[in-house]
């Protein structure tokens, strides 16, 4: 029953595992394309596999309000509506709803709030967010919980996880196990150390098949993010997978690993390419910028993808210039490689037991900086 | 010298053959994507490749301003530039002039122009356009010409003609000659039969390696544009190829294949795919339209390209309202593999001399109209 998960090698804190699922095996660390409303912005679900990518993560907010759950589930699931064959995780909406919904309130009860897009009513509970979740068909479901918005003061802090904690209880009674299809509990407590314990240690106690951490990548910094992934993971059962949700960075994603974290999504990549912007071996690069205007190169020499092996810089720089659709199509397929390469070095590494080197080769890449313009023609 | 053309089959006026250029050859009649800025819109090169497009369209005016063609030329022209190694026809950017840029001015000596994009001052002369389409590495270079807007009277488009006719003469003087490459003169003369015929022939006397019929799809309406091919093709060579430029829809297609064309470009499957509109076996498809909500049916049942046997209807509506970029990438994709793909029933069916019963069943089926919609459900 629920999902399967393998630990494959440690290094320190950092772990080399596999997930198992109904819809297929995910290596970790893994990171997870964001693909919002059924689609990895900008990618062809064959492409976006290409890239290395096993599992992705849909939005149940965005999707239950568009198609629509039911919809979805009548068309055959998420797997097959968005011909993504492999894994899924999806979030439970509650995040989305706070940063994306209008008039949200929210109670014991849950959380009703109208539509961004058509203003219309909706309410998300506990049992309703495991339901959608189930109609999407999600390998990996998420609870519903609450996050609260940054600075908010400690006794708020320790409300909201504890409704969280409560919410999750409701979650795992309404979830319908079955073998390939797990529920994650989602950590929270902001940036206290006793909370966060506090959280985790009930959640552990309910034995779910894997722990999110929440609440993080919220404007709170690397070193925060770093310190509460300190005093969090070592709390968390060894024999469950970890998702830090919404991280990252890629030098964010080096350091979770090495704190013990299995599993990642971002906004990063995708996003990154619709605004001209690349994550390189060289750190990221604006391919706007005048300076690739006539640079035959790469975007990134080091990077094996499609991308790179067949176009210059000057013509991603002339198609983010021109407006064209294919400017950020092949910025986000270099992104989304990119990040899959680095998850490749970082399991590689683990597998080793050599992690600290590959950490700091790859720091050193990205401290290194994009390489030099061309030299002016005489 | 210049390009080949193998005429391989006839059925009546209709002719199957094989144009080959520098770089590589084009199974005709074909039908060539149009990718304006060095780019085909929202596709990448290899899978514009897959739908069987052999030759792509690039637009002189475009990438001379953008991103200019000495650019083009430095980093190894357009082929490379675009990563699409096969042929590539370029037109003049006549045309474009006449419809984009602003406070053109014409004269014998060619036309002066300022930039849609930065007002910048430009001029484009016969001599000019045929180097610009050098600098690019066009197989195919087309002769700068003036098309009248429609409406004009018979004067005016006569005089037009003729200067036509002395650029003509210019461009043969500037083009380089070499192997693989060359220049197509272009048919003008508005809807007056004489002045067409006056057209074709002295061009004829002028011996390009290929010929095109320009001025027409200016929305004289389909009958208007197949008398003027009844009478213009006639007067063409039978042993070189015969381009219909800017044109069109599928049955302007299959028409004017009958009347002895051998190449056409038209921006319609790019354009409809970005505005929702597929070109189906069944005719022309909205997917935007609210029947296709839960629709889990392909997009065209009877096509074979990669969108039709992956997604369903359901899925490329939900894109399209959602705003998604892949909505348009998968829309694009299908239009020009459904192009390629009538291209190749009407080579086939040249081939067999069976043009007459394949261009009845083809009108037939889009006469036909879309598959019928779904039942309710109970
Ligand atoms: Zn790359
Ligand atoms: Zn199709």
């Amino acid at each position: 029953m629920s999902i399967g998960f393998q630990l494959q090698a440690r290094d320190g804190a950092a772990r080399r595992g596999v997930v198992e699922t109904a819809h297929g095996r995910v290596d970790t660390p893994a990171f997870m394309p964001v693909g919002t409303a059924a689609t990895v912005k900008a990618m062809r679900p064959q492409d976006v596999a290409a890239t290395g990518a096993q599992m992705v993560l849909g939005n149940t907010y965005h999707l239950m309000l568009r198609p629509g759950a039911e919809t979805v589930a009548e068309l055959g699931g998420l797997h097959r509506f968005m011909a993504w064959p492999g894994p899924i995780l999806t979030d439970s909406g509650g995040y989305q709803v706070m940063s994306l919904a209008k008039l949200r309130k929210i109670d014991e009860r849950g959380v009703r709030f109208r539509s961004h897009i058509d203003g219309s009513k909706h309410e998300l509970t506990p049992e309703g967010a495991v339901e959608i979740q189930d109609l999407l068909d999600a390998d990996i479901a998420m609870q519903l919980d609450e996050c609260p918005a940054a600075g908010r003061p400690r006794d708020e802090v320790a409300d909201s996880m504890q409704l969280s904690l409560r919410w999750a209880e409701r979650c795992r009674a309404a979830f319908r196990e079955r073998a390939g299809y797990g529920l994650f509990a989602i950590v929270q407590g902001g940036m206290h150390d006793d909370l966060r314990r506090e959280s985790a240690h009930a959640l552990t106690g309910m034995d779910f098949p894997g722990y999110a951490v929440g609440g993080l990548a919220v404007g709170e910094g690397q070193a925060e993010m770093f310190r509460v992934l300190d005093v969090t993971v070592p709390e968390l059962p060894e024999a469950k997978p970890r998702y830090l949700m919404g991280v990252g960075r890629p030098l964010d994603i080096v350091g979770a690993v090495e704190r013990g974290i299995d599993l990642f999504d971002c906004v990063l990549p995708t996003r990154s390419g619709r605004t001209a912007q690349a994550f390189t071996h060289g750190g990221a690069v604006n391919i706007r910028n005048a300076r690739h205007r006539r640079d035959p190169r790469p975007l990134d020499p080091a990077c094996g993808c499609g991308v790179c092996s067949t176009f210059s810089r000057a013509y991603l720089h002339h198609l983010i210039r021109a407006g064209e659709m294919l400017g950020p199509m092949l910025l986000t397929e270099h992104n989304v490689f990119f990040y899959q390469t680095l998850m490749h070095r970082l399991r590689d590494a683990i597998a080793a037991g050599a992690l600290a080197d590959e950490a700091a080769r790859i720091r050193a890449e990205q401290a290194a900086g994009d390489i030099a313009p061309m030299e002016a023609k005489a």
